[in-house]
This record gives structure tokens, sequence and C-alpha cells, in this order.
């Protein structure tokens, strides 16, 4: 659950969407480090997990003070990529979705396959992770 | 031209995407107050343009130091909406590209026609907005 | 509890100073809705609470996935004005302090007394707040 | 010159005051490309210059659309530091000044003497920079 934060808003009253873009970031983050146990600071010791393409779609504006809790869902891993989509909510009303792809470089940039760990879990969940 | 500076740097030293996002709207809001006369700061008195959808492709990394030319094109105007398009290049080489789609809304967020005088500009002109 | 994410780091991998100050206002926005009763989102429907003044040291670099706790501790009250004093740590390592005064305003930006129930509360403890 | 931009504004309409330490850290970056010719990029490589203490006082508000001259003066190098003064304008008005404390370091983060051509330029100009 994120509260939208005084920083997150604009002088219209509503979320900055590039603040919307650090809140996913934020969940990948979250999602490496409690769910495939492979922390962004471990990543980025040997290679990183850029963003390659991302599209968001803002349904309902979202204000100061509101509770949005942010789910994210992902499909089966490529060999060196992976799909992602999200979804936030405030109560029962969709805010925006977003889908975005991922990469797993090297130190030099380059896409290389994922950790047979990360795979492994990639591959056995293809539900719902918040 | 926006030099890449430090503060748009993570800690693989290449740009964190949000702040693309943050230099595309720093983009459209120089659109609107150099070339549609009617900058941001006397939309807000008003009413808003928030973006209802955006998607981006990023194609290079930037790194610190990195000099990025942001061209923005639009297409004809809808009735209350209009579709940008965005490119960022280093040298010849394309680094980002984004299109997105802008809404006007008025003080209670309501869709709302462009006003005449910028309709008129952004129906006058299909060309290039660097 | 914050720990240093992503978005925090510089390319040097330690955190951006600037998202310090964004850590100490989120600290500020808590304070008042969990300790005050009295959350930003309210406050800003009739005025706000600038902070006129701020000063930081930092005694040891944090890093990406570093665990800081941020505490919070405050002065006897003012008419209009209130000192704050902060220190982050992690484990038992001292990271950063910091001072400031927020100044509580009108619609208008005319400082103004503070609510009879926050001054209360304000009087009443003079001790710690993580 | 700085323009107060859309993404530096909070809801209250004024600049969100951790964005003025952004501003500061432009500057400074502008001021070791341009002034010192040892651009922020360069350092990087081989060491960094955090900022060891800072603070700011906030005079007056700055709004969107507002027109900000940050200016930085600097003292007299130290071996391994150096102090700087900011001072915002806008028009002939004082928004905010600020002092900073920036720390020469080596790869390891340990203080390490200027590089000759950089102590040399700082001892000479005793004067403004815009």
């Amino acid at each position: 659950m994120q509260k939208v934060l005084f920083r997150h808003c604009d002088p219209a009253g509503i979320v900055f969407y590039p603040r919307y873009f650090e809140m996913i970031n934020d969940c990948v983050e979250a999602f490496f480090a409690d769910h495939l146990a492979w922390p962004f600071e471990a990543v980025h010791g040997e290679g990183a997990v850029p963003t390659a393409e991302i599209s968001a779609t803002f349904r309902r504006v979202s204000r100061h003070g509101d509770r949005l809790v942010l789910s994210l869902n992902h499909g089966a891993p490529g060999r060196t990529s992976l799909g992602l989509a999200f979804a936030a909510t405030c109560g029962e009303e969709l805010r925006f979705t977003a889908r975005s792809t991922i990469v797993n470089v090297d130190a030099a940039g380059k896409p290389t396959p994922w950790p047979a760990h990360v795979r492994e879990r990639l591959t056995r969940d293809s539900g719902d992770f918040a």
C-alpha cells in the first residue's frame, strides 16, 4: 500500500505522473527483494535489469492522501526478458494500469539469461503479486 | 538540449527512466509556453492538461554527461485531446521514443474543448518542434 | 524504517542528498498524520506548513539496500512555528542529522497560530518520535 | 536562470523545497563543468564531491512560472573541502540563501586533496559565479 504523499503531487493537487513510474519501480524492486530473493542491491553488483519499454493508462486521477494498492503480475520469463503488468486501485476504483518489459543485462549492458534460481521462480508462479 | 545531469542517473550510471518522463513533461511545458503561448502557469489557473496515456521504448541507455535532443511532434488536435510523439537523440543515435495523449480539462477535471487560439495553432502546424 | 531504494541513489551508488530531504519531508508528513492527527491533506485545505529553514550534516554515506531509521524530535511550539530535529541511523551508526523550522501559514501564506488541538499535543509531549 | 517548472511545485503551488536542493546541485554541477573545467562526469570516474553539510533559509516562496537566478560564491579552498554560498533571486527579490561544504573524495570515499588545476582555479578567483 502506498499512501499518496505530498511529494507525489503537483500544483493541481493530483499525482504528477512521473511519480507513478517511481512507484512502479519501487514495486518491481520490492518484487525482486521479497519474491525473487534477488534484491536490486545484489543485482547491481553484477548487472542490471533496465526497463526496455513501458506503457501506462491513467484512468482516474489520484489525490493527496489516497491509499493506492499497486499489484504486479508477470508472464512466463523469456530467455533474458520478462513482461510485467501493473494495476493501481484505490478502494474499488481502478486508477491506472501499466505494462513493461524488463531485461536482464550483464555489467557491460548485454542481455544475459536470467539466473537459474530466478528463472525457476518466475516459471513456477504465474499468479498475482501485490 | 538537455544535458544528462547527475540527478538524472542511477547507481548503474545511466538515466533512471522516471527521470525521462520528467524531461518529457518539461518538453511539453516548453511547447505550451514557447509555441502555443499558453504556459502551464496560465493553464493551471483554470484547468489542467493531464496525460491520459503514455508509452515509451528505451532503445539505448543514456549516460551522465550525454547531450540529449528531445523533439516533440503532434497530430491534429481532437476536440479535447492531443496526441504527442517524442524522440530523443544523442548525436546521430536514437535513445528513446515515446507517445502520449494529453487532455484539456476544466477546474473540475472534466474534458473540455481546447481554447480557440490553441486549437487554431495546433491545427495550423503539423510539423516538428524541438 | 526506510530502506534505501534504487531511486534514492546516484551514480556513486550512495544516496543523492536531495532525496534525504524528501525522506525528511515524508517523516514530517507521517508525524502530522500519525501523531498530531492533522494529516497534510487536511492541512492543505486551509493553509500549509512550509519549511522556513533547514540544515543537515551528512556524517556517513548511505548505500542502496541500507535500512535507515529516521527519528524526529520537536521542541516546544512557538506561536506559529515549530523546531524539529532529525537523526538517521543504520544499525548503531549515525548517518545524518538535520534541524528545521516549520511555520503554520494560512491560505494567503501568512503565519498563523497553531490550531488549539495541535498546540496542545505539541506542548504535552517533548519526547521522541520515530 | 531556472524557470520554476510544473515538476518543481507542490499542491500549494509553490516550490517543494527538496527541489531547491536539486537546483543547487545542478548549479554546482554547472560550476564544475563551466568554471572549473572538471565536469562531474569526469570527477565520478575517479572519485566524487559529496556534500558534507548544507543549510538553507527560505525567505519568500517561489511560484510556478517564476524566473529564478541562482548565484554561487565560494571561499578559498581547504585542502580537501570547499565552502559554497548560494542566493536565489526573482527580479529584485531574494527568495532563498544556502551554504554548503563539499569534500573531494577518492574512489574509496576518503577525503583527498583537490587536483592542482582545480585548486589553482579556486584560489585565483574569489568572486561571483551565476
